[in-house]
C-alpha cells in the first residue's frame, strides 16, 4: 500500500463529498418544495374528492383532461417511472415536460377519485428536477444519474416523510442486487432536506401503529413467514394483473380517449357495485387493516379498482395502492387464522412491497420509519421471503435484475 | 410475458426456498450453538483477566500457546477474515481446522487481555461451519458461497445479538456495491435462529442507550456531518495502522515466536505506562464513551493497543476494538465542542464502522439494534458520510470494490 499515491483520491473524495453536499443542498430544497406544493394539492384533492361526491362521475372528464394534458405537452406515451430507471440504467433522456404533465395528471387523477399513489408520480418528478439540475450544473451522464437518484430521493422522502426508506429506494429499484452506493450521501441528504422542509411546512409523513408484537419465537415467526409466502404470490398476480390489464387496453381500444373513458366507466361502474374504499391511494385501508377491520375480499377489490384505473391511462403511480392491498392481504390472513391482524397488516404491507418493487432494504427501512422499530425480526422475515420468492415479476418493467435472487451469479436480465 | 414459460422458475423458488429454509434452520442452530459456546468462552475469559491482573503477564505465555495451535492445526499464515471472504468471492478453500484454531486462540487472547473483537473469530468460525455443511450437502461453488455467508450471519448474530446487522453484514461486506441477495433468505434465517438460540442460552447481546437525542434540525445534523469527516479520517488512519504495524513486525522479525513475544512485551509496556483500559476489546470504552467519560486521547491509545496486539498475532478480530475507537472518538468531539457526548459516541462508533468495513446498510441496522430507532436520522448522516469519504480504505484486503463510492461505474479493485 503506497499512501502517497492514494492522496489524489481522497482529494477527490472530498472534492466530491463538498460538490456533491451543495448540490443535495440544492436538490433537497427543490424537491421539498416542489414535493410539498405536490403532496398538499394530492391532499387537498382527495379532499375535495370525499366531501364532494358527485367527482366520481366527472371521472370521464378528468380523463379526457389528462389525456389533452399529455398531447399539450408532447408526452403521449410517457412510461412513466420506467421512463425514470431507463434515464439512469441507459442513455434514455428525461424531458422537463415530464414534470408538469405528471404532476397535473396525478392531481386530476385523485381529484375524481382514481385508485392511484403519489409516490410514483413523486420519483418522476423528483427524476425530472434531478435531471434538470444536473443540466444546469453541465454534468457528465455519470454525474447526471446521480443527480437523478438524489431527485428521486428527495421528492420521494418529501411527500411520504419516510427519508430513509427514500434514501435506499433511489438506489435500490434501478437495478436489484447493485447499490449504487455513489449516490448515498447525495440521496440521504437530499431525502432528508426534502422530508424536514415537507414537515416544517406542515406536510405531515404517514405513520401507524401495530397493536400489539408478541414476542419473537417459532410459532408467530412461522405464521409470519407463511404470510410471506402468500404475501410473494400476490406480489406476482398484482404485477401480472396490472401489466396485463394496460396491454389489453391498448390492444382493444387503440385511440387513447377511448381508453381512459372506457376506463373511467368501468371504475364508476365498480365503485356503485363494490363501495367508495377502493377509489383513491388507499391509506383508508391501510388504516382500518391496521385494526383488523377489512373485509377479506378488499385486497383482491383494490388489485381490480387499480388495474382498471392505471391501466387505462389515469396516473400517480402504483406504491400506495400497493401497500393498501398488502395491509389488507394481511389482515385478512391474520383474522382468518385468528393470529395478530395488526402485525400481519404491517408485514403483509412490507412483503407486498417488497415483492413488487424487490427493493428489500428499502422496504424494511420503511417498515421501521411507518410502524416503529419494535416489529423488526418479523419485518425481516416478511421482506426477505417475499423478496425471494416474488421470482423476476416487478412493477418496473424497466427494472434489471443484475444478480440471481436464488444462486451468486451475474444474470443482468429485465422485469417481468 | 409469457407466465407459462417461467412457471419452472417459479418452481424453481419454491424448491430454492425449501432447500435453503431447512439449510438455514440447522445453519442456525449449529451456529447458534458453536457461537454461544465461543461467546461464553470469551465472556468467561474477559472476566478472569479482570479478576486476576497478574493474567496481564502471562501475554507472552498466551502468545506462545497460540502459536503453537497454530503449528498443530496447519494454521499459520491463515489469513484470517480476509480468506473467508476470498472464498465467496474466489475459488479459495476453507479448511475446517480454522475452527477450532481461531476458536483457541481467541480465548487465549482475551484470557491475557489483548485488545482484540469476537466478531471477526465469530465470522471466520461461521464461514467455516457454512463451508462443511456445504460439504455435507453435497453443494457446487456456487451454493457453497450461500452457506458460508449463512454461517457468518448465523455466528455473528449468535455473538452480538444484532442480527438484522448480521444478516445483511455477511451479503454485504464481500463485494462494496454488490449485495448478495441470493443469500438474503439464507443469511436472515439463519441470523435469528442464531440470535434466538444464544438468548436462550442466556448470553445477551449488546445495548446502549443515547442519553439525550436532540430534535433534527440543522445545527446538530451539520455537527454530526462534521464528526462523520473526522470518522473517514480516523478510518482510514486505524486501517494504514494496522496494516502497517503489522507488515513492520513481519519485516523486522521473521520468526513468529519472536513477533508475538515481540508484541507481548509491547503490549504489556503500554498497558504498564496507560492503564488497563485499553486491554480486551473494549464494550468498557464504549459504555463510558456513552456516557461521555473518556478521555480525549482514548480512541488513539485503543488504536495503538490494538495494532500491537492483533499486528503480532493475537487473534479475535478488529470489530470491537473499532467500535470502541469510535465511541472514544465521538465522545471526546462531543466533550470539545460541548455537543452531546452521548450522541456523538453512537454516532462515532457508527461512522468508524461503516468506514472500515465499507458496509454502510448493515451499519445502520446495527445502529438501531444496538441504541434503537430514535437516533436514525444522525445515524444515517454519520454512516453515510463517513462512507464515502473513507475511500478504499477497509480491514479486509481482500474485499471488493466492485463500484465506485464516487462514480456510477465498475471498478472492481481490492480494499488497501
Amino acid at each position: 500500500m503506497n499512501t502517497r499515491e492514494d492522496l489524489p483520491g481522497i482529494v477527490g473524495n472530498g472534492v466530491y463529498f463538498v460538490r456533491w453536499t451543495l448540490i443535495s443542498l440544492l436538490m433537497g430544497t427543490v424537491c421539498g418544495l416542489v414535493g410539498t406544493a405536490f403532496g398538499f394539492g394530492v391532499a387537498y384533492s382527495q379532499q375535495f374528492f370525499r366531501e364532494n361526491p358527485f367527482m366520481l362521475f366527472l371521472m370521464p372528464v378528468s380523463g379526457i383532461l389528462i389525456v389533452l394534458v399529455h398531447k399539450a405537452l408532447d408526452q403521449v406515451g410517457n412510461k412513466g417511472t420506467n421512463l425514470i430507471l431507463e434515464s439512469i440504467s441507459s442513455t434514455e433522456q428525461i424531458r422537463f415536460s415530464t414534470l408538469p404533465c405528471i404532476f397535473i395528471s396525478t392531481i386530476l387523477s385523485h381529484l375524481t377519485g382514481a385508485s392511484a399513489g403519489k409516490e410514483g408520480a413523486a420519483l418522476q418528478i423528483g427524476g425530472c428536477i434531478g435531471n434538470t439540475l444536473g443540466g444546469l450544473f453541465h454534468m457528465d451522464e455519470r454525474d447526471k444519474k446521480v443527480a437523478i437518484m438524489s431527485g428521486m430521493s428527495g421528492c420521494f422522502g418529501a411527500i411520504f416523510g419516510t427519508p430513509l426508506a427514500a434514501s435506499m429506494f433511489g438506489m435500490e429499484v434501478i437495478s436489484v442486487g447493485v447499490a449504487y452506493y455513489a449516490a448515498l450521501v447525495p440521496c440521504v441528504f437530499s431525502a432528508f432536506i426534502g422530508s424536514f422542509i415537507s414537515s416544517r411546512l406542515g406536510l405531515h409523513g404517514e405513520a401507524f401503529t401495530i397493536l400489539h408484537v408478541p414476542e419473537f419465537s417459532l410459532k408467530p415467526a412461522a405464521l409470519i413467514v407463511l404470510l410471506a409466502l402468500l404475501g410473494a404470490f400476490v406480489s406476482v398476480c398484482f404485477c401480472i394483473l396490472l401489466h396485463e390489464v394496460q396491454k389489453l387496453y391498448k390492444a382493444k381500444l387503440q385511440n387513447v380517449y377511448a381508453r381512459i373513458l372506457t376506463a373511467s366507466a368501468l371504475f364508476i361502474g365498480l365503485s356503485l357495485v363494490f363501495g367508495r374504499e377502493y377509489c383513491g391511494a388507499g391509506f383508508n385501508l391501510v388504516e382500518a387493516a391496521m385494526e383488523g377491520n377489512v373485509p377479506y375480499e378488499a385486497f383482491l377489490l383494490k388489485m381490480l379498482f387499480t388495474a382498471v384505473a392505471l391501466g387505462g391511462g389515469f396516473k400517480g403511480g402504483e406504491i400506495v395502492p400497493t401497500l393498501a392491498v398488502g395491509a389488507s392481504m394481511g389482515a385478512a390472513f391474520g383474522n382468518l387464522l385468528g393470529f395478530e391482524p395488526s402485525l400481519c397488516a404491517a408485514c403483509g404491507m412490507l412483503a407486498l412491497f417488497a415483492g413488487v418493487t424487490n427493493c428489500p432494504v428499502a422496504t424494511i427501512f420503511m417498515g421501521f420509519e411507518l410502524f416503529g422499530f419494535e416489529g423488526m425480526k418479523y419485518f425481516a422475515l416478511a421482506v426477505s421471503v417475499s423478496f425471494a420468492l416474488s421470482g423476476y415479476y416487478g412493477l418496473y418493467s424497466s427494472q434489471k435484475f443484475t444478480y440471481s435472487k436464488t444462486r451468486t451469479e451475474f444474470i443482468n436480465r429485465k422485469a417481468h
